[in-house]
């Protein structure tokens, strides 16, 4: 409702991004002045809609969008989505009144208002923008539908993709726990990334959290942490932020992976979707980059995981293994100028002598062959080798998609990279070092 | 020297890199096996190239290193640049000290070995990998390769660019405090981004640092700071890490902006480089996204700015700038859904009230026009914009190379934009918040 033929309106683009995202349900155009709006018979009202609706999807002003709902809950829709803005934050408390007096009345469900709408990859639906169709393994709930949108470009980009995205806006009705409970159950997502300014009902939060984290991991960026950020999110979704320190001992008490920016939390929800959880905190890296591999020590050590020194056995077994001359049989193991074979040969030689409980391959240069030596020791080793690759210009662009295509995590840096086992270890530890 | 026409091998890739990347000297390739290297006559030795020699670039095995240097030397080139591996990291010192007698010798200057080599615009000479021809305002100088290539890698990508890179390899002869003075002095380069295990001469270093900072600053990213970090320094380049708050109390005695990791010495570099130096702590924060401005706050009280709450003038006067009807007149100003014009309004109304002394601009979705409002803005209020863009998909990506290329930096989170400006201010304060 409110689509329309102009590629400038919001109504255009999430038409056209319904109907390019591969949704195959029947699609209703909604607008009184249009005849045919994107190759589809467009309808004045949505009582004129012939048949029944399931869901309706709201980009008009505010003032109209109750009266909508109605219809389209007298048309037997169970859920709405309300792009529009300008209700509460506006100030217009009452039209965000009437829109809960719908929900009460008609038991219609609405995600929205003043929100970025909701991708749905399942079942193909993108009511939302922009236009993401990659399928993976995460699904992103947010406060901020920019925030949602950046890690679906992110995900986009290096072919890691989404199961669903959903920006909630102003929560008159469907809040962020009821999302959490949703993708609990979800079986194409692996884990829940959430980007928080406030829990609308703290104690259900914590339930739905606690009942969730036992089957998949949830990362969670929650903004408002100083002062200001406070004041800055009272009035962005009228969120009480809360006294960060108490958020922190939650998620700390429950299990819940705290990131601490926006990149954090792209990283660690790649992480925990795709390494196994909980494995241990011992990483052996292993490095064609000297550099890059004291990086990722020191960001092990700082964050708590350990990168220990290999025992004179592990050494020696690392010595007949036909590695590069120059090598540094150490832990970061420094491969030098090196082949993808070589990479291969030192973590077979590391987990036969068990020395470590994530392997994180740091590739410093463009190494032909890379993708396919990361799948055969995955066969071998388990969901417990994480990628850096950096410095590989395109080489690098072209064996990052390909990786993420087979469900193998690539980070831009050494310290994001040792971010994402971290999140995966402590999937699996209920957050706990 | 190790030209070869074989593409697998380095001494191609150097090769082809010094012509691809427009070097209009003359170019001499050496190898006693071929007549003729990637179109250019080749030569059997050094000693048989017609003419005088500058430089000598040298990619072959360690122990024929020294003769050739000291050929070339015979020919009169005064500088080195030795890529090959196999000396003091390899346990092979002996051939290192030829290297040093040869230097004694002769008077050559060396970089390497054990290195990436130089790629240096402003004579357009690559003699490095990857090929790297975006010019900028970024020096590297590195302790290892693949921080370099990285910093360039992204510096291209983003059309932000270099004046050089430099990987030091084994600093048999030239070290960081070297680059550090030829930056210092170099027109090109309006910041140095420095990645260190650790310094030769401490207190030489300190001197240049001192001697360059009134003039550009310097970001640094040190590694070996945890214990584990420092056990592998010691390995990669047996740099003698020190103690890492000696190292760290320095920074701040001297003004070295030091970088917690590698994306923020890329982040503070571009910031340093592309903005006002000192001008103050205040940022103000205007956006079309609620979410990222929260982000952003939160960051900037983190790390010592301030995103000030406006006075009763400043609201009364953004009240009067016709700004969309769904704005937040605070700080951060979320503009909610709005146009290129609305930011500059804003700014305009911001900048007259003497409200902030930073402007950091977010679009957190595709807003046509940004650039050519942002390089308005900067024609008026000087080098004090900085851009987060985010959550823009392909229009994002365009305005991101523009914006650079009209010398405006742009990050990809506002986080990450909150440390760029920060970097900019520490610039003009000695690193002194």
């Amino acid at each position: 409702v409110g689509a329309t033929p102009n590629p400038d309106k919001l109504g255009h683009a999430i038409l056209a991004n319904i109907l390019a995202g591969g949704f195959t349900g029947r699609v209703y155009p909604v607008n009184p002045k249009e005849d045919r709006i994107l190759g589809l018979q467009a309808y004045p009202t949505v009582s004129s809609i012939p048949g029944d609706l399931d869901l309706v999807v709201v980009v008009v002003p505010a003032a109209l969008v109750a009266g909508i709902l109605r219809e389209a809950a007298g048309k037997g829709a169970r859920a709405g989505i309300v792009i529009s803005g300008g209700f509460r934050e506006s100030g217009r408390l009452d039209l965000e009144d009437e829109l809960k007096a719908v929900v009460r009345q008609t038991g219609l469900r609405i995600v929205g208002p003043n929100c970025q709408g909701i991708n749905y990859r399942p079942n193909r639906l993108c009511a939302s923008w922009p236009l993401v169709t990659a399928n993976g393994p995460m699904a992103v709930i947010s406060q901020s539908g920019t925030v949602a949108a950046t890690l679906a470009g992110w995900a986009v980009d290096e072919g890691f993709g989404i199961t669903a995205t959903v920006s909630l806006g102003n929560q008159v009705d469907v809040c962020e726990t009821d999302l959490v409970e949703y993708f609990a159950g979800d079986p194409a997502t692996r884990t829940i990334a959430l980007y928080l300014e406030g829990a609308r009902d703290g104690r259900r939060f914590v339930r739905a959290v606690r009942q969730t984290l036992p089957h998949k991991p949830i990362v969670v960026l929650k903004s408002g942490v100083t002062a200001g950020g406070q004041r800055a999110a009272a009035s962005h979704t009228r969120s009480l932020a809360g006294r960060d320190e108490v958020f922190d001992g939650v998620c700390r008490q429950v299990g819940l992976i705290r990131a601490p920016n926006l990149e954090a939390l792209y990283d660690y929800a790649k992480g925990s979707a795709a390494l196994a959880h909980g494995v241990g905190p011992r990483v052996a890296v292993i490095t064609s980059s000297g550099g890059s591999g004291i990086l990722a020590v020191d960001e092990a050590e700082r964050c708590g995981l350990s990168v220990p020194v290999f025992s004179p056995q592990v050494t020696a077994a690392l010595r007949e293994a036909h590695l590069p001359p120059n090598a540094i049989l150490a832990n970061p193991l420094d491969l030098t100028v090196c082949l993808a074979q070589d990479f291969e040969r030192a973590v077979d030689v590391l987990v036969g002598c068990e020395a470590a409980d994530y392997y994180l391959l740091i590739f410093g240069d463009p190494i032909p062959g890379a993708t396919g030596m990361v799948q055969r020791l995955r066969e071998r080793i388990g969901s417990r080798a994480a990628v850096s690759y950096l410095g590989g210009g395109e080489v690098e662009k072209e064996e990052r998609l390909r990786l993420h295509a087979a469900g193998i995590p690539v980070f831009p840096t050494p310290e994001r990279a040792i971010g994402g086992i971290r999140a995966a270890y402590l999937a699996g530890r209920g957050n706990k070092l």
